[in-house]
């Protein structure tokens, strides 16, 4: 493979691969090597590494690279200070468009991720306006930069978190934008490509939580099989010991088991449902949530209309479980005289338990949103075990109530 | 609300909302709006419109327009076809710099999609290379546009499927893809904001029937209750009929359990052990996936790995099931005088059903994309409901083999 080739394809490897080959190749070629990056990726990729190993490849930058990647480093991976381009160009707003290509012609090579618009800033550092290298090269040359620039501008502030700049991209479809410091003076850009990997990290911390783990951070096969046993283990351990509360609940109910052992078949069937029910539920929510389409303060609306699925998807498992009873060929045999008094319990149950399961399901992730908590952790497990244990209960309420005097 | 920010506000709508709107307003007013859309987004709102609306709008846009928007509409809505925006510059290889750029001045202000590349295509309609404004803006003037353009270009055919798309953006980081027909003719460009949209949505999708529903395509608030209802209530039944050969499996035992009232009390407990081990199974599976990170060929290791883990999960579950039972105050009285082997049949069954349910929830999701499925319908409720059964099955043999002459 040339030199090139190589270069691209290491340019299109991700932050934890580029670290590792970093860390493999010879001291020597290094150097090149960590060069080639964008300072930001640089800056990641540096992070990534033992400490060592971090101060030798940062003495391998120039030192203005150097203080830039120090800068970086301070921020959190996951703010927009830590996702920003530092080297950018920037305009004066009283240049003239010829001058200002030609002073692009001689500065922007050293400028090196692809950014397709120029910042235009006061001497004091203030973020004035902005302006695109399309709308510069169609402009007519003698117009002054502060005619062309866009001054109405979208700009974070370097503390703003990542999951907030990526829903700034998504809604407005730009392809960069400046972060501010807190009075306003530019200190570097976030592109779109940053804010889609952040985006996807973000999609897939929620769809690990959902299923009821920590998340993982790296990908599956970077992550070794001693942190992947410990981020599954923890909530594991939260579950079963949530779901031994079955068995207290089951204990309650020893005699009337004992009495009619035909009941405990149709347990697993019942809270399952209710569990199904709401893991769609908090799924719906959680994802919604993240999107921005249901909000906090909209916990009313999603309450009722939580209810009014709950009740119906309730109704339809119900007169399934009671047909799958009552019509079952040769029913007296296998679920003895009383076979449609339990169908009428069994369906009973179902309709609360499962309208329950959709009500907790889509709840659960509001209240955690409320105390400050990631909606994503009410996973499908997590309100499978919640819907488990008071299943029990409706399940052996309604039996007790409808069979009593018959086979309790 | 003056024009401009209400066209802001507009422009920044979801196509669902654009569509509604584009529904509601006066008809006299509708073309106004509809043609400050660019063409490809304009295609995705009429799209969404009734078929006689649809019509009418059509007829609002100019003859040249309303031929590429019946164009997109032709393509799938999930393709690069239906992605790309089709009216775009293109450049001739034998073009001076500075002819290009007049060129470009001249005609470029129809072409609204703020796309930063521009693409060269010989007389035959051929794509030859890829040349960025920046470049153009930063090249010397009499330089030809063919020693200019890069010729080694990402791009990819009309009927690429978006997840695909997206995965190549993601690689690349780049902010747009030109999309070629058979012959390797340009048809048009898609850029990264609807590449990132197409990420979202899948990711969505991907939440979804991770929760065990089908995917509802339309926003929360968007879908109506009974098309809410319709989407769940399907694999809720599915999920119901399997769940219910639970009762079948535990009418197997029923003798055991008269005998033993005490055995089923722990039945909810082992099976759900195993249904969050494998729900965390498969949606960790399911998202390294749709990353990629995760290959049908590499099914042996994931294999290997995930008994792995499994079997570590299940011992320490069955430890911590084996204290639970063993070391609870008065353990006699809750559990009788065969406690501590009680607690073997339980934690012996925790790690069987635990390393089985990471194994069926790491394997389903591969099996079923080696058919041609998606892997996300390996939801965890479907996971858990195909442990649940087989865990009643593993649970009463490990029991009935520990316990037979003592309590069975």
């Amino acid at each position: 493979m040339d030199r090139e080739d190589a270069e691209d394809l290491f340019l299109a490897l991700t932050h934890d691969d580029q670290a590792e080959l970093i860390a493999q190749i010879p001291a020597h070629k290094r150097r090149s090597w960590l060069r080639i990056l964008p300072l930001d990726e640089a800056a990641d990729v540096i992070q990534l590494l033992d400490p060592e190993l971090k101060n030798l490849c940062l003495d391998l930058l120039d030192p203005e690279s150097r203080r830039e990647v120090l800068g970086l480093l301070a921020y959190a991976d996951d703010d927009a200070g830590g996702l920003m381009t530092p080297n950018i160009v920037r305009l004066r707003p009283d240049m003239e468009v010829q001058l200002a290509i030609r002073y692009l012609r001689t500065y922007s090579k050293y400028h090196d991720e692809t950014i397709y618009y120029c910042y235009v800033v006061e001497p004091d550092g203030l973020l004035k306006g902005v302006v695109s290298f399309r709308e510069l090269l169609l402009a007519a040359p003698q117009k002054k930069i502060s005619d062309l620039m866009k001054t109405e501008l979208v700009m974070v502030r370097e503390e703003t978190d990542q999951e907030d700049l990526a829903k700034l991209f998504s809604k407005y479809n730009y392809s960069a934008i400046p972060v501010v410091n807190s009075v306003g003076q530019l200190k570097g850009v976030v592109t779109y490509d940053d804010a889609a990997r952040a985006l996807e990290e973000e999609a897939t911390e929620d769809i690990q939580k959902i299923g009821g783990m920590e998340a993982l951070d790296l990908p599956y096969w970077k992550t070794s099989l001693w942190t992947m046993l410990k981020k599954r283990a923890g909530w594991l351990a939260v579950l079963f010991v949530g779901e031994s509360f079955t068995a207290s609940a089951m204990a309650r109910y020893e005699d009337e088991i004992s009495r009619a052992v035909l009941l405990a078949m149709f347990i697993p069937l019942v809270i399952s449902s209710g569990g199904n029910s709401g893991s769609q539920a908090s799924t719906l929510i959680i994802r919604a949530m993240a999107l921005g389409e249901v909000r906090l303060k909209s916990w009313r609306k999603v309450f009722w209309r939580e209810l009014q699925s709950g009740l119906g998807l309730g109704l339809f498992l119900g007169l399934l479980g009671f047909a799958k009873i009552v019509f079952w060929p040769n029913a007296v045999a296998r679920y003895g005289e009383h076979y449609v008094l339990v169908g009428l319990a069994v369906s009973l149950s179902l309709v609360g338990v499962v309208a329950w399961g959709a009500l907790a399901g889509s709840m659960l992730p509001i209240v955690l949103k409320r105390f400050g908590l990631d909606p994503a952790s009410a996973s499908a497990p997590f309100v499978a075990t919640l819907v488990d244990v008071t299943g029990i209960v409706v399940y052996f309420s309604v039996a007790g109530w409808i069979l009593s005097g018959t086979l309790m």
